[in-house]
């Protein structure tokens, strides 16, 4: 059974019993809200019974890296590099993303050797497999795409992208507006590009049921793809990304009546006044399932600093009740990210889901600020740097000066410091 | 006779010609609102006739970079150095916090050297000019703390902050809640030492008409310090942070009165769930006046990312209506910003002003991005390069890989590029 069945039938497993210990909550809690949909467990059946991160109301907001290799640039080493370093600056799951003729043997070795969740999108193996095997990704068969995700839910992955909400309707409905870039999710475009040529419906969702069944079988969390996302700040919250939204919305509650654990993919480029109506939207749309956000990135014009511009839309989404945030690194828009980028887009986003789980009260979040707070106030610099996201940038950016002041106070003010003088007085 | 006295009277001036042409308003409007005191001009009257910042209500939400020395750092070419990136990454403004026995003469410089306002704490100066000649900070006149004043506006400095709200009042009412880091604004430190040492009031509030007098004599911009902001989330929005609110509001109604321009500094450290309501009630409690807001950063626990947890809370600030952002560079809680970290910091809080001003509507302020969205639909990577907000770091980071791929796609997805790939279908 998978974990919402079992939640359905009053069963807490080890699973739920381990995402509670993991968040403070009660078994009961994590169970009905499984139960209910509006928590996952991501876990493949395979994985141990305590293996899992939860994902949804209540819990913390969590955070997700991608990786993965890229045609031009496929090493193996190098993606479990990534994974290493998004582990390491404390991503809760990655998303191995590769697209090239060894990405089975790539996704192989990031299940092997990681400790989070993994995620996958099994139309770009069946996509790669088609240009592997001399076709265009447009000629790839139905029966490929099933097998690709077959595939992974074998190989054991516990979260899979399923671009099934773009529908012709939908695509209908984005022509009808007129959009300024189009379909911006490499999936999605798959997706797209394959209904256009075979002058056909989406076979992801004329062919959900057996999706289901798939994902039913290893109880592979589906996360329910949004193709439309926007591509920039224009196409936000256009009537395109709503219709598919409503798809979502009628395949989440197919994939709940069928036992079969889901969240639903959302935007993307969004200005920050269009963010809460998202996510409100969502929650009505979709049934209260777990809202997974691809930044969102609320100016277009920052390339090379969208690590940034995602941290501002994640913690307004998350604010607003996104749960899972993607993360995006400084290279966004312009080249497949390095460690270092996956270093700092998994910071910038932990930054944002902590500020969002601050500001919708998850409870105990401010006790690590309060904890900082009070070592700032007694001027205790190794706590300061113990306490901090990543000590060790904080340890270096502090250490620059450090020596020319005293052990209680830093270069900024010096012996000004107002800390240290309001103690004196007040 | 100052700005706002110019626009109670009907006249248009060329520094009021000049803010609506680089704003793209009506000079009539932005005469209106200096009369109402929703706009500030900052330009102190010695300067030519078209030099100004606007700040306010409908304008471009603005930027301020911090620099100046500090006791155990003291060089003025190093400032000069942070000016010269500051201006180039775009600030709009800068102050210059040095608190240093050389503080005039690195003044000065920066003042000759400056393409943009200038703003200062002169109560900085009267309290290095104190520990200068051997006193404690504490032990300053209030004689010597005005001629602070008056040196600073006669030097030619276009705005300054005067902490006149902290009053006994204020302090009775923080001590009366409890506070964790107590207060954590320098100048606002210097005050209430001052206030204990001397058991009297502040004396920035008693002889507040005096420090009004020597502002319009120069049609120097007050900036009505918050000395309580919170230095953590904890202490955010509290009483005494609110108390000395109204009493900024009190001292705005009478700089305006006085014919002096006038905005208002605002926190601090604040949860993203209390930002818009700090905005809300600093417009209503200050009669509309422009705001200041330092940060704010959302949350304790990411030093050496705080420009980042700035940028999430200026960006919602500016949403919410914020006129004016202070930056926070990479270095707040650790150490005297170097030039890189300077660089950062402006780059950061120009996008949260940037996203701020599309939330809150600035007319034209999204044409940048579908600017920017057009050259992404064509894949024009030059083009794309010319337009990001940082072209130098745009183009370093695409040259990572671009050798290895066609000119119209980059490494991250490569010949599987959605945008190429639906131009050909959609």
């Amino acid at each position: 059974m998978t974990q919402i069945e079992n939640a359905r039938e009053g069963i807490i497993t080890a699973r739920m019993e381990a995402v509670a210990r993991a968040e403070a909550r009660a078994p009961e809690y994590v169970r009905g809200c499984v139960s209910a949909g509006t928590v996952v467990i991501l876990a493949n059946s395979h994985r141990p019974p305590e293996f899992g991160v939860g994902v949804g109301l209540g819990l913390r907001t969590k955070v997700n890296a991608n990786i993965g290799a890229s045609p031009d640039h496929v090493n193996v080493d190098d993606e479990i590099e990534k994974l290493r370093v998004a582990v390491d600056a404390g991503a809760d799951a990655v998303m191995d993303l590769s697209v090239c003729g060894t990405a089975t043997e790539i996704l192989q070795t990031i299940l092997r050797e990681s400790s989070v969740p993994v995620g996958t999108v099994p139309l770009y193996q069946a996509a790669a497999d088609a240009v592997s095997s001399g076709k265009a990704v447009v000629d790839m068969t139905e029966e490929e795409i099933l097998a690709a995700f077959e595939s992974h839910a074998e190989i054991g992955v516990d979260f899979f992208v399923v671009h099934a909400a773009i529908t012709r309707e939908a695509i209908a409905r984005m022509r009808n507006e007129g959009r300024l870039t189009k379909i911006i999710s490499r999936g999605g475009a798959f997706a797209a590009e394959w209904m256009v040529r075979n002058d056909a419906e989406n076979p992801l969702y004329t062919r959900f049921d057996e999706i289901l069944g798939i994902a039913k079988a290893r109880d592979v969390t589906i996360s329910l793809g949004d193709a439309m996302r926007p591509g920039c700040l224009a196409d936000a919250t256009d009537r395109g990304q709503i219709q598919e939204l409503l798809i979502q919305g009628e395949l989440a509650d197919r994939a709940r009546r069928a036992g079969v654990q889901v969240m639903i993919e959302g935007p993307g480029h969004v200005p920050i006044n269009e963010i809460e109506a998202n996510v409100v939207l969502q929650k009505r749309v979709c049934g209260g399932a777990p809202f997974y956000v691809l930044g969102p990135l609320v100016t277009d014009i920052a390339p090379g600093y969208d690590h940034i511009t995602a941290a501002i839309g994640g913690a307004v989404a998350a604010a607003a009740g996104a749960d899972f945030l993607c993360y995006v690194t400084p290279c966004e828009h312009l080249a497949l990210p390095a460690a270092e980028d996956v270093h700092a887009g998994v910071m910038a986003c932990r930054i944002a889901a902590h500020a969002g789980d601050i500001a919708k009260g998850v409870p105990g979040a401010t006790d690590w600020d309060d904890s900082m707070a009070r070592s700032r106030r007694a001027r205790e610099w190794a706590e300061q740097i113990k306490t901090a996201i990543d000590p060790g940038l904080a340890a270096e950016l502090r250490s620059r000066g450090a020596s020319s002041v005293a052990a209680d106070i830093c270069t900024m003010c010096g012996e000004y410091c107002p800390m240290k003088g309001v103690e004196t007085y007040l």
